[in-house]
C-alpha cells in the first residue's frame, strides 16, 4: 500500500486486508459484506501533501489509507460499519447500525432476490394465471422498497414483474409490466406479500389475469419491424500523434491541467485536486446524490424514490466501457474494484473513459480591415462514466477545455420506469404518458446533487452570487439605459435560491488574491441550471428524505465525512441528515473552506419518443473563470490550421487558399494578408 | 431565374436585373443601393408548391421570385424603398420612406465614413494631441448612431477612435480606446460634432491630452509574450466514404430530413420547409433580430444600442470561411451574394458551412441480465454561419439530429466593446470591467430572438405551455407525492412568460392529427432558454426600440412582412414596429398558420478572461418531438461498433474483446452474449 496516493481507489489488496483485519477483530463471526472501499482521507492531513506535491517540495508522510466496510453480522443479525486504517491494519472504529438504518443494496443481494422471486411458490402462481403463450416467460427488477408513512425497519425490497416476449438478450420487459408486484425481506428472504398495482386511471387492482396479448416495444436492432438505416457514413477520429494527455497511474496532465481520477463505490467518478497551470483550482469534484421522485400518486408508487447514489452506487452500477462503442478516438480506460458479499475483489474494468473532443470552436475574431482571422478550436477533455441502474442509464461527463472551463455535462438515458395501464380505449392518466399497448411512463424528476470543493487558489474561500440590477433611474442615469452588480455573500451556512430575471451568478472568490488587472478578489462561477426544484410539497416524506433537492444551492463549511446531500444511509430512510442538517449549524463560510452544493434536475414528463429506449436528454452545469486570470488563459492555445485539422472540401475542386487568410465579409475591400 | 426555387438565395443575376428595371423605372436619377435582396415569398402561394414537392406530385406553377431594394436617390435625396416581380421584371411598388426612418447601414457606406473620419481635418488634429510615439497611428470603427430623446432624424454615425499600437493585420486596437468620438451625417459627409468620452468613473470629460503610453493586450500569436503551446496534438475527422449528406443546390437530404438552406442579407442563414421521414415539421427558422444594449448610463454610451440583424445584417457581416480552420471534418460550403453600393453583385463565398459532427452517445441501454448492451451514437448535421460585426462575433449553428430533434447554438466570440478609462490607481466602476490598463469593458446584454414558423404534420397549428404542478393534497393523492401537468393555450396573438418553478414547457400541436400511442395531437416542444430580459426599464427609449426583448415568448398569427422582431427598420428607431405590434391585433391563434418567436439572452458582464478575445459563451435553444412520432425515432440507426468507429487503445496492448457485448456491471454474473 506504500505506493498509493491518497485519492487512489481502493485495489484487491485493500478489499483482501480489510476482510482479514474484521475476521480478526470478529472471531468466528460469519459476515456478509455490503461494501468494502476507500474511506475519503482526512483533508487537513491530505493538503500538506497535494500542496507539497503541487510545488515540487519534499513530500511529507502520506495520510493514511482509510477503508470503510458495511456488512451483517449473520450471528446477531445486525448491520455494522467499519473503519479501518490500511496502513496500520487497524481499525479505527465498528459500530452496530440503529435498527432500521439500512445500508444500500448490494449486487450479490439484489441477484439473490431476483432469483429468490422467480423460484417463490406465490409468484408461480401469479405467473401461471396470466397463461402466457408458449415461448414467453417473466422476469423481475427488484427495487429499493423506499419509504412511505409508516415504522418499517425491515430491510424490504419490492420485484417488478415484466412478461418476456422474447428469449433475446436485448428483449425490452418493460414494455410489458405485470400487475402485481412482490415484497421480499431482503434479511430473512421471506415474501412479505404481494402488492396489486393499478391497472386503469384509478387506484382499483385485481387478482391477476389471464393476459390479453399486446405486441411488445422493442428497441433490438434485429427485433425492429423496419430495417436499420443504410446511409449512415463512418466518421472516424484519428490522432496520428497520440493524445494531448499524459498519465501516471490515476494522475492526468492535460493542456496545463493536472488532476487525479478517482473512483468509489458510491460516487462513482470523482475528480481530485485539479489545478491549472499550477494554481489551485478545485480540491474534489463530484455528483455526490441523485433522486428520482415518481410523480404517480396511486400505492405501491408511492414509494418509489430512487436515490441512485446512496441506495444503488454509481460506482458499483458504472458500466464496464467497450473500445469504439461509448467513446469516439483515442481512449484511455480507468478501472475501479467493489467487494462482493464474500469479501472477494472484483474488478470492475474500463469504469472511466478518458479523450480528447473537437467542440467547434473556442473563439474566433476577424479584422474587418485586414481580414485577418484569429481561430483557436475548443479542444476538450472528457472523464466518462455511465451508470446502468435497472432501466434506466445516466452518463456523466467532466469536460476540461483550455480556456480552464470545467462542465459536468449528465445525459439521461436508457429506458423509462414503466407501469401497466390498460389503454386499449383510448385512457389516460394525467401522471403519465402511454407509451404502447398496456403500458404507461409515469412523470418523474430526477434530481441532482453537483458538490464542488472549491480551492481557488487556496483552501480558504468565499462563496457569493452577484445579480444585474437596473440603476436607480435618476440623475446617475438619466438615460435610462445603466445597470449594475450587486453582490451577496454567503457569511453562515445556508441555502440560497437561482433567479434568471435578475441573471444571479454564483461566485467562488478568495479574497487573500487580488485580480492585478480588476481589482477584485481571483474567482470562479458556477453557471448554474436552475431548475423545477422537487414539485412534491414539504409534508411529503420523499421532500424530507431529499430536502437537498428542494433547494437549487447549499453552502456548508467543509467537514470530513459530510459528502453526501442526502446523508450516508438513503436506503429505507425516513428524513435525510444531509447539507439542510448541516447547514443549521450557522458556520462561518466567509475566507474559510466551503463546500458548494448545486441542485439540479429534469422534470421529466416522458415522451413517447422516450420509448422503448431513450434519446439522451441533455443537462450542463460549468465552472468558469470569473477574474481568475489576467486576460484569455487560452490565447496561447496554436490556431486552427487546415494543415494541422486536414478537413476535407464536399465535392468541389481542391482549395489552395492558404487557411483563414480571409475570413471577413469585406476582404475584398482591403488588402489580403496571406 | 426560371430554375430557381422559391427559397433559393439572390443570384447576381437577379441583382443585376433589379438595377434595370429601378433605373428603367427612375430614368436618368442616380441612385445609390443599400441592399439588393430576395424578399420572402407569399406563402400561401409557397405552400401549394412545396406540398407538391414533398408528395412528388407534378408541381403548380412556381410562385413569383420577389426582389427587394433599399435605394438612396441621389437627387431628391430621399430613401426608397421598391418590390420587385423578378419573373415579370416589374415593379410592384416603389416607396419614399419617411424622414427620419433609415435603411440599415452598408457595406460601402461603413467603409466611406471610417476613410472620411480619418481625412477630416478636425479628427486629425485631435489625433495630433495624442502626440503618439514613432509607429504608433489611429484607427475608428463607425457605428450606427443609435437614439436618445431627441428628435434626430438624420442619417448619423459615430466612430469609436482606437490607437494602433503595431502595424499588424491583427493588432488588437479595442485595447487603446481613445477618449473622443466623431460624429458624421451619412448623407452630407459634414462631421457634426466630437463627443468627448468620460475617463473615469464620473461623467467628466476633458480636452485631448497627450497619450500616457500603456501596453496594449494583444490576441496575435506572434504578438504574445508567451510561446504557443507545444503539447496539442493533431485530432484527425476522416470521413473516408464521404459525408451522409446529399445536397441538390440548396436543397440537403440528411438522415430522413429534407430542408433548404435559405441566405439573405439580413439575417445571413435560414432553414427552410424541414421534413423528417416525409412529414412536415418547420416552415421556416431564423434568428430574426439580436440587440445589444450597453449598462453604461454615460453619455454618449447611453446610445449604444446594435441592432445587429436590422442594422447591419448577418448575411452582409457572415464570415467567408475557411476549409479547416472553422469546421472540422467533411464540409460543405454555400455561398451568398449581395449588391454594393453601385448596384453590382458581390461575390459572398463559403458564407454557411455543413458538416456531420459525432456528439458522442445518443442513447445507451444495458440488460444488466445478460450484459447486451443497445449504443447508437449522436450524429449531427451542422448547419454554420460566423457573422463579424465590427468588434464581436456569433457563431449560429442549427444542428439537427437523428432523433429529430433541431437546435440552435449560438456562440459569443470576438472582442468585447471597450472604453477608456483611468485605472492605473485600482480605480473601478459599478457598470463595467476593466480588462487592462486604460481599458474597460461595460456591461451589456445580448438579446435574440428566434423565430420559428412551424408546420407540426401541416400548417395550422396550437401553441401552449405546460406546467408541471403538484396535485392537490386531498384523498386522490393520500400520499403526497402526486404532480401532474396543466395546459394553457395561447389562443390568442399574445406574449408568455417562461416559469422554471414551474417546468414551464411550450409545445406547437396539431389539433387535427392525434398520435395513436399517446391518444394526444402531434407535437413539437421547445426547450426555451430562460434569460434575464432587458435590464433597462419600460420608460427608456433603448426598451421602447427592442421591445421583442422584454418578454421571452410572442405568439403571433402568421402574416407575409412580419419577419423581424423588431420591424423592418431598426436604425435609429425610436420604437419597434415588431412583435409587441402584431400581437395587439389579438388575432386567432388556435389552430391557425402561427408563428412562436423565442427572445432569449447573455446578460454579458465580462470577465477580464474575455479580453482580448472571448473563449466562446454557448447558449442554445431546442424543439424536440414530443408525442409527434409513436416511438423513438432513432432507433433505426445503426448501433455503434468499434468496426464502424475504429478508436484507438491508449497505452494498452490491442483489445480484441467482441464489441458492446458486456456493457453492464454485473456482466460477470451473467451468461456473456457475444
Amino acid at each position: 500500500m506504500v505506493n498509493l496516493h491518497p485519492f487512489d481507489p481502493v485495489t484487491p489488496q485493500e478489499i483482501q486486508l480489510a476482510v482479514r483485519v474484521l475476521e480478526g477483530t470478529l472471531p468466528g463471526v460469519k459476515l456478509r459484506y455490503n461494501r468494502i472501499d476507500t474511506h475519503e482521507p482526512i483533508k487537513k492531513d491530505v493538503l500538506p501533501y497535494i500542496e507539497a506535491e503541487r510545488l515540487g517540495k519534499p513530500l511529507p508522510p502520506r495520510p493514511a489509507r482509510l477503508l470503510y466496510s458495511y456488512f451483517h453480522r449473520l450471528d446477531t443479525k445486525v448491520c455494522c460499519k467499519a473503519l479501518i486504517n490500511a496502513d496500520t491494519r487497524s481499525i479505527i472504529y465498528l459500530k452496530e447500525l440503529p435498527e432500521g438504518v439500512q445500508p444500500p443494496m448490494d449486487v450479490d443481494e439484489l441477484a439473490d432476490i431476483e432469483k429468490l422471486c422467480m423460484q417463490h411458490p406465490a409468484v408461480l402462481a401469479e405467473i401461471e394465471k396470466l397463461k402466457l403463450p408458449p415461448g414467453m416467460s417473466v422476469c423481475n427488477d427488484p427495487w429499493m422498497y423506499g419509504s412511505d408513512y409508516s415504522n418499517e425497519k425491515r430491510r424490504l425490497f419490492q420485484c417488478f414483474m415484466y412478461m418476456v416476449a422474447v428469449d433475446h438478450p436485448e428483449n425490452n420487459h418493460y414494455s410489458l409490466p405485470c400487475k402485481f408486484c412482490p415484497v421480499f425481506d431482503g434479511h430473512t428472504r421471506e415474501l412479505v406479500r404481494i402488492d396489486y398495482l393499478p391497472h386503469g386511471a384509478d387506484t382499483q387492482t385485481t387478482e391477476t389475469q389471464p393476459w390479453k396479448p399486446v405486441k411488445a416495444i422493442q428497441y433490438a436492432h434485429d427485433l425492429l419491424d423496419t430495417p436499420l438505416r443504410t446511409d449512415l457514413k463512418p466518421y472516424i477520429v484519428q490522432q496520428p500523434e497520440g493524445p494531448s494527455f499524459s498519465v501516471d497511474g490515476n494522475s492526468v496532465y492535460w493542456q496545463k491541467w493536472r488532476f487525479r481520477v478517482g473512483f468509489n463505490n458510491r460516487e462513482g467518478m470523482v475528480l481530485y485536486n485539479l489545478t491549472y497551470d499550477g494554481r489551485n483550482v478545485f480540491y474534489r469534484l463530484s455528483v455526490s446524490e441523485m433522486t428520482v421522485p415518481y410523480g404517480d400518486p396511486r400505492a405501491p408508487y408511492h414509494r418509489k424514490q430512487a436515490f441512485d447514489v446512496g441506495d444503488c452506487g454509481f460506482g458499483i452500477n458504472a458500466n464496464q466501457l467497450s473500445l469504439g462503442c461509448d467513446c469516439l478516438g483515442h481512449i484511455k480506460y480507468f478501472d475501479g474494484y467493489r467487494a462482493d458479499s464474500k469479501g472477494n475483489p472484483v474488478h470492475l474494468k474500463n469504469v472511466i473513459c478518458m479523450h480528447e473532443v473537437d467542440n467547434g470552436l473556442q473563439y474566433k475574431h476577424t479584422n474587418y480591415r485586414t481580414g485577418a482571422a484569429a481561430v483557436s478550436r475548443n479542444r476538450q477533455l472528457h472523464i466518462q462514466m455511465i451508470c446502468t441502474v435497472a432501466n434506466y442509464e445516466y452518463i456523466f461527463i467532466f469536460i476540461l477545455d483550455q480556456a480552464a472551463n470545467v462542465e459536468l455535462e449528465v445525459r439521461a438515458t436508457g429506458i423509462l420506469s414503466t407501469v401497466p395501464f390498460d389503454n386499449e380505449n383510448g385512457e389516460t392518466v394525467p401522471w403519465g404518458t402511454n407509451v404502447g399497448p398496456g403500458v404507461m411512463a409515469p412523470f418523474h424528476q430526477h434530481m441532482f446533487s453537483f458538490r464542488v470543493d472549491p480551492a481557488i487558489d487556496g483552501f480558504k474561500n468565499t462563496i457569493y452570487y452577484e445579480d444585474s440590477v437596473p440603476l436607480p433611474e435618476d440623475d446617475k442615469n438619466p438615460y435610462l439605459v445603466g445597470y449594475t452588480t450587486e453582490q451577496t455573500v454567503i457569511s453562515q451556512s445556508a441555502s440560497a435560491e437561482t433567479d434568471i430575471n435578475r441573471h444571479r451568478v454564483f461566485k467562488i472568490r478568495n479574497d487573500s488574491v487580488v485580480n492585478p488587472i480588476t481589482y477584485k478578489p481571483v474567482a470562479y462561477k458556477l453557471h448554474a441550471a436552475p431548475s423545477q426544484m422537487l414539485i412534491m410539497g414539504k409534508n411529503a416524506i420523499g421532500h424530507q428524505r431529499a430536502e437537498f433537492a428542494s433547494k437549487p444551492i447549499w453552502v456548508t463549511k467543509y467537514q470530513d465525512d459530510e459528502l453526501f446531500a442526502a446523508g450516508e444511509f438513503t436506503n429505507q430512510s425516513r428524513r435525510a441528515n444531509g447539507v439542510e442538517t448541516w447547514v443549521q449549524r450557522k458556520d462561518n463560510t466567509e475566507n474559510e473552506d466551503v463546500v458548494l452544493w448545486h441542485s439540479f434536475g429534469l422534470t421529466h414528463n416522458p415522451r413517447v419518443e422516450d420509448f422503448p429506449v431513450m434519446p439522451m436528454e441533455r443537462i450542463s452545469v460549468m465552472l468558469r473563470p470569473d477574474g481568475f486570470f489576467t486576460k484569455n488563459p487560452a490565447l496561447d492555445v496554436p490556431p486552427s490550421t487546415q494543415s494541422f485539422n486536414k478537413s476535407t472540401l464536399h465535392a468541389e475542386p481542391a482549395n489552395t487558399a492558404s487557411c483563414c487568410s480571409a475570413g471577413g465579409s469585406k476582404a475584398k475591400l482591403y488588402k489580403r494578408i496571406d
